[in-house]
């Protein structure tokens, strides 16, 4: 198989939404019908308070616990979300959106058009988190929940937990941002940049209509993905785990086959990739997180005065591509803004994907945060 | 034009060497006879005492100095080289090599083989950093040149001033190694990987064999240059020169092209790259850096015993790509080995960068040391 489509069903649920009135989009835009595919997990309570909105980072989706269905392996935040865990389900219940512009059921570039009953493709609109944002919104209006008692996400997760807080801050009693930043910097820009270019300079892009042909630009989206994985990943860690050892050999091979294990162990993560990712929904996905910036005048307190959301902020020091310094950003612009802000730079030793493993450190500070704001909120703990 | 030939002829001299005896390879083959190409500045003195080797980085070449022929831009350390500058032309007699694996003159995957008068090719073999500088001692041999009164290069050039005073610890009077390392981290090679990945992608590559077919993958070198670019340059530094600055446009575009400035940038980088390097060069010689490790058993100091080569050490601060830790790692075991070291690491925003641009604390050190190894030595000063 060399070319990506979203599994059929794709896991959890799909609504159709936009059917009114179509989704505006900051492009200038809009969207509609179109669907949006969520899991849920755990039982909504009588008066809609305990609902918990699980981000999802660039590859991530839906399915943030149980088995996923594509890949066979543990939902990405498994560890944190089910019965008696962290975000427990016994007493949450849990919203995981595939972001728009995704590719596990979600309207997106791999998706079917409801309203020509063909494939998006080329002609699926770019997008920013905000529009993501207001999708989930439309979804939440769709099952009758007004407010988010938390919302949670790392990374791009984060980005769409910060701009939830901004654009609704009546919706949401509390948010937590891991390893994200107020903005996309040019350091995160030019790797997005990059793996666009790789994507677009594989010959099956097609100009982007290569959805059907038979022919998907795999290769270019293989790149794309060994650069980001080596990005979320720190040196020191890379160093540990695999020195200079060489990939089932004694003597490099001195030909063009990779001879060490971090070549091997990147070419693994993009072959593994492909199979389950679109290369249209990268493109579309690494631009919206390029164009966001909650604040282009710099003025970032200003955009939360008068908001009450109880803030969670973690970043991780080994993480060079979100590091914490755009975190402490973070935290002192909601510190003016007079928001409650709990920020923490949790030692860790796997750069940026240290927001999806098990710290323990978080693990404690987070348990806490979600028990004291379930407190206030009158929520049983 | 598509592909890539070295200038006929190349800038500077050009020897063919390993006509007697073939110069013997890591990789257990041999080469001869080959094309060595350089550039020389000043005049050899009398007792062939005054000779200052410097060498280049990954894309570098020997054109150290003037006007380019192929570029039209200055010398890549014009400003450190030349009648009155620190490596004074008037006192000194510098020599550049184009490295073995090159593609300006010197014996590469572009190159004619002059055993067989046809290029290369893919035949060319995969070098490591210690035949490249087997075949600059061979050019001393050849120039009836003994010693080195200072070998001088940041980058793969450091590493070949380490490896020359590994190998060759008697002619080398005094070496200055500058943001290198003693060995490729796994991050390196991983970064390496990716670019190869790209190139080896694109269908132009032709499995090595497209010197002369008219295409070339120069769209993978592309993707390979904007990593290796972007990895070159401090975070910082992109922030203050391009923040979030659209390119000639007051809004995103929205679409498939560059939006933001540091996009532009990159892929500037990325086309000018194109037109002055082989891809087949770019293959072998980021192989051959991520070959290097003076010292696989981790015992770098007793490869430096008994060795009383001056050395200087120079790192950069905002350098993530070879990070200062890396230098002192070489000073520390130096230092056990009894060399007398000077090492600094200096502040600078440029990033990696920065060991090729005006450091004004580098440039007082490295003019100090330099002076204090013309007295030692007795050259005139």
């Amino acid at each position: 198989m060399t070319e990506f489509y979203p599994p059929s069903p794709p896991p959890g649920h799909v609504v159709l939404l936009g059917q009114v009135s179509p989704l505006p989009l900051d492009c200038g835009s809009s969207l509609g019908p179109y669907p949006l595919a969520y899991s849920s997990y755990g039982t909504l309570n009588a008066d809609r308070s305990n609902v918990v909105l699980i981000t999802h980072a660039l590859t991530g989706d839906q399915v943030v616990a149980g088995s996923h269905p594509v890949t066979k392996r543990p939902g990405w935040w498994e560890r944190m979300v089910g019965p008696g865990r962290i975000i427990d389900t016994d007493a949450y219940f849990v919203l995981c959106v595939n972001v728009l512009g995704g590719c596990m059921g979600s309207a997106g570039p791999s998706a079917i058009n409801p309203a020509t009953n063909t494939v998006w493709g080329a002609d699926f609109p770019f997008l920013t988190i905000a529009d993501m944002v207001r999708a989930q919104a439309e979804l939440l209006d769709h099952l009758g929940i007004d407010t988010l008692f938390m919302a949670v996400g790392g990374s791009m997760g984060g980005m769409q937990v910060l701009q939830w807080v901004r654009d609704y801050p009546q919706r949401v009693f509390a948010g937590a941002a891991l390893a994200t930043a107020a903005r996309h910097s040019p350091q995160q820009i030019g790797l997005h940049s990059i793996g666009r270019r790789a994507i677009l300079s594989d010959p099956d892009w097609q100009e982007g209509r290569y959805h059907g042909t038979g022919r998907s630009p795999t290769k270019g989206l293989e790149v794309a993905r060994m650069l980001a994985h080596l990005s979320y990943r720190a040196p020191g860690e890379l160093d540990r785990r695999f020195g200079r050892g060489l990939q089932d050999r004694t003597q490099p091979a001195y030909g063009l086959e990779p001879d060490y294990q971090v070549e091997s162990y990147l070419a693994y993560h993009g072959r593994r990739f492909v199979e389950r990712f679109d290369p249209a929904s990268y493109v579309v996905i690494t631009k919206a997180m390029d164009y966001f910036d909650l604040a282009p005048d710099g003025d970032l307190a200003s955009r939360f005065k008068g908001t009450r959301t109880r803030m969670f902020l973690g970043s991780y020091e080994t993480d060079w591509l979100y590091p914490p310094e755009q975190t402490n950003e973070l935290a002192d612009a909601f510190r003016t803004a007079g928001l409650p802000v709990f920020d923490r730079c949790y030692e860790a030793t796997f750069g940026h994907d240290s927001f999806l493993l098990d710290i323990p450190a978080f693990d404690a500070d987070f348990a806490q945060f979600i028990k004291a704001c379930a407190q206030e909120r009158g929520l049983p703990v």
